[in-house]
């Protein structure tokens, strides 16, 4: 079997792949042009590489279930669409006023902030777009669900309401739970409805879905970490990119309350629960168990 | 019968009261909390007031088709949400810099930019959330097409599109069919749709959806015509806003190409279309009828 980083990348081409005619110039129907500038903007943010972290984790949950076709790959897209604006949103400069992403400029550096607004704009719109389209799943209940679970997961309850609690904070110091509630927010949901989407996808049954949710919630938290902790202990050769942000801002980050051992040791208890919720599912899941040993220890 | 301005004031009262609802303070099954100051800065942008022209489009043409419930009204709602996004970033100061809509701040004075962008993201994604809920239509097939239909109408392909092609005609002017393409997506779209839900929810048969379509086409050529002249005709007293603008900024306007005449002949001429369209409905099209007469004869 190929180890996690590997179907990462694989998963990482096919995604970009079906981003580039997802991102055509021909319009689809019902649209009515789609303007040059604009589209560039929007190839610009999406095609640029990038983990497809999330897009992995709905392939391999559908899988787990025993779907992979072209409807599944269609949901992974749109996921790592809603994500690409939220990013595009993020780097503007009333924002966290980045000026590169992965190691490239960002939208409003090599285009214009009002194009850059636009383009996360029009990402989020092409998100439910491509996943109510009939092309993604036969039965019309499943795309009104993953619709609305995706609307749930990343609006004023999820992502968006994350990045304004994280926002807020950078003037407030933020506890633990209300650190733990911002994070959950502001990258968890997301990332755990990519994994429900592809127990959606795969018709699991309830109790199922629930182990799916909760594995899920603990990449999220995983991953939050994880990320905390190489901005705290990797070096910026390392990593390909400034650590010590966090700090820098005065950025509330829960490592900074657990301290480092503490951090690690919360990890591998992650890495624990999630290979228990997994169990009953038997060697069929050793690709998620994999993920989440990736996502918790990851190094870059 | 009551007039079509009467209805319109009846309309706003209840889309009022249900966005109200909608923005309550508790979170929905899915999401984890609502952050005060980005729900604050929602309820800011989509309770003040405002004609509420799309939801009546949408209810007038559901009533035609025989549905008058609390379905038809959340569709009206979510594309309310839809444009209230769009201009809560249309006014953001890299866009069209306004500090004023409806005699009230707009919301990067009342809040801050950051916030405003946040308010806009959360409001696009409450508008597919409300669609996508069972308690919208109980054919989820009917769910997913409306999401998709709002998606095309106002993503890349139609209203962020147009928004995109308004921002650049500024420095270069536009002829007749590049203005009338970038006013078809900008503005006219997401009338258009407003139109065609109403037919998706009452279960409107192909020809009943083909001549509601174009009757949401002609209100959109209208809706614009009408404004471009109100604003080259009207003075600030009777509008309650600033006149000349677009003049002033170098816009590219129809009335600019056609002339006062010209333009009050091609009103005419789009109220006529509409009312041969809707002549197999006989009298039941009355207020869409009226509906037209009035967006195309409009004095503010």
């Amino acid at each position: 079997m190929q180890d996690f980083a590997d179907r990462l990348s694989e998963t990482a081409r096919d995604v970009e792949a079906l981003l580039g005619d997802l991102l055509a110039e021909k319009p689809q129907p019902g649209e009515i042009a789609r303007p040059a500038r604009l589209l560039a903007a929007m190839r610009h943010a999406m095609l640029g590489g990038g983990k497809r972290l999330r897009p992995a984790l709905t392939l391999e949950v559908a899988r787990l279930f025993g779907r992979a076709d072209a409807g599944v790959m269609r949901v992974a897209a749109a996921i790592e669409c809603l994500h690409g604006y939220s990013l595009v949103h993020d780097d503007l400069p009333s924002m966290d006023d980045d000026d590169i992403r992965r190691g490239r400029p960002t939208v409003h550096k090599a285009f214009d902030e009002a194009t850059a607004i636009l383009c996360g704009d029009a990402l989020q719109t092409l998100a439910f777009d491509i996943i109510a389209a009939p092309e993604t799943d036969d039965d019309a209940l499943v795309r009104a669900e993953l619709v609305l679970g995706l609307a749930r997961a990343s609006g004023l309850g999820g992502m968006a309401g994350g990045q304004m609690l994280d926002l807020e904070a950078e003037s407030s110091r933020l506890g633990e739970a209300a650190t733990l509630e911002m994070q959950a927010m502001k990258t968890g949901a997301l990332i755990r409805f990519s994994c429900e989407a592809g127990a959606i996808l795969g018709r699991a049954d309830a109790e199922a879905c629930r182990r799916i949710r909760r594995y899920g919630e603990i990449i999220g938290l995983a991953f939050q970490l994880a990320d905390d902790l190489l901005d705290a202990t990797a070096t910026p050769e390392a990593l390909g990119k400034a650590t010590a942000k966090d700090q820098a801002r005065g950025k509330a980050t829960l490592v900074a309350l657990y301290g480092i051992q503490e951090t690690r040791a919360r990890l591998a208890n992650l890495v624990a629960e999630a290979e228990g919720l997994l169990a009953p599912f038997g060697p069929a899941a050793a690709p998620l168990a994999e993920a989440a040993r990736f996502v918790a220890l990851r190094e870059s």
